[in-house]
């Protein structure tokens, strides 16, 4: 007999199976089809693992790394939503907490505090675990862009200026990844992919 | 002027991009297009953390984690070779190894080093962290494949015996995990995914 709580825990993971088809605004090598969020998810905890001295000493980078497996997980519900539409990324949030209570609690119940405990401080962008998530969830989308040369952005080009905008952030918690990351935009402006203004 | 330092490690990331395109003989659902091994990995390394309780005590889970994000990365370089081709599997481990050796000489010395360990660990089978992540990387396919209906296995439908022959060491590892992939099996043989013999 199959035990209640093991029943739960694989009914999970298969309903997550669904993230593998929630696209994104990223491409993919080839450029046959765009980014998916949950190769996103892997591809922002490698980043966490590989450049983890950027975080100040004492972070939990293992903590970094489940926040990064599970933080687009309740887009199996919303959908994935553009970084650079504000009203519809204001408009999700809700839906998204709700989304994210939902599908954790699927869960038993101490994985299921454990998962919206660990979704909700992602979220909330204060511990440190959390800043360094947010930095790599933004920095991989940028270097995607230049690797795939992905020019399908939402229909339209972005602008240097907007990209700068939406990531200058990253220059408070590393002067290092953000010089990094203007280069790489600097880059894919030459390339055309984002627009010079 | 951005250091020699993360420029390797950035470009090792960039590098690992490619894996996006890697496709299996799994399935997603909507049935448009394969499972590729960067979202593989990312649904094993959450299975690690969902199903950690089925590991023995001690077992670091983190480690398990890490191991699982990686263990694929050399296919960058070999493509996915089916578990199923027994010769293929035979001929592609030492370019494997090669693969590995190549891609992570890309990254500083000491994650080189890191990374090497993590991989050969995983491949050598005989730490618990190893073992449990075999376990896990061996569960999903079964998952996937009732999951998302997939019939297109390599071209012809494989058999409930070749499967069970494969997947049977789960058994000595964890009953209960092993009961579960048989009812899985079992499923799939109904669905038709599967042959009865």
């Amino acid at each position: 007999m199959i035990r209640d709580k093991l029943r739960a825990q694989m009914d999970f993971l298969n309903e997550i199976e669904k993230l593998k088809v929630v696209y994104r605004q990223n491409g993919t090598i080839g450029g046959t089809r765009r980014e998916n969020s949950a190769e996103h998810s892997w591809h922002v905890a490698l980043m966490a693992l590989t450049l983890q001295e950027y975080a100040p000493a004492g972070t939990d980078i293992a903590k970094v790394m489940k926040m990064l497996l599970i933080h687009d997980l309740v887009e199996i519900y919303t959908g994935d939503t553009f970084l650079y539409d504000e009203k519809g990324r204001e408009k999700v949030k809700e839906p998204e907490k709700k989304a994210a209570e939902k599908l954790f609690a699927m869960l038993p119940e101490e994985q299921e505090e454990e998962f919206n405990r660990l979704w909700n401080e992602f979220e909330d962008r204060q511990t440190q675990e959390a800043r360094f998530a947010l930095v790599l969830d933004n920095l991989q989308p940028i270097m995607n862009h230049y690797t795939t040369e992905n020019e399908n952005i939402a229909g339209k080009k972005l602008n240097r200026s907007q990209i700068i905008e939406k990531k200058s952030f990253i220059k408070d918690y590393s002067t290092e990844l953000w010089e990094y990351a203007l280069e790489v935009i600097d880059n894919s402006v030459e390339l055309g992919l984002y627009g010079e203004g």
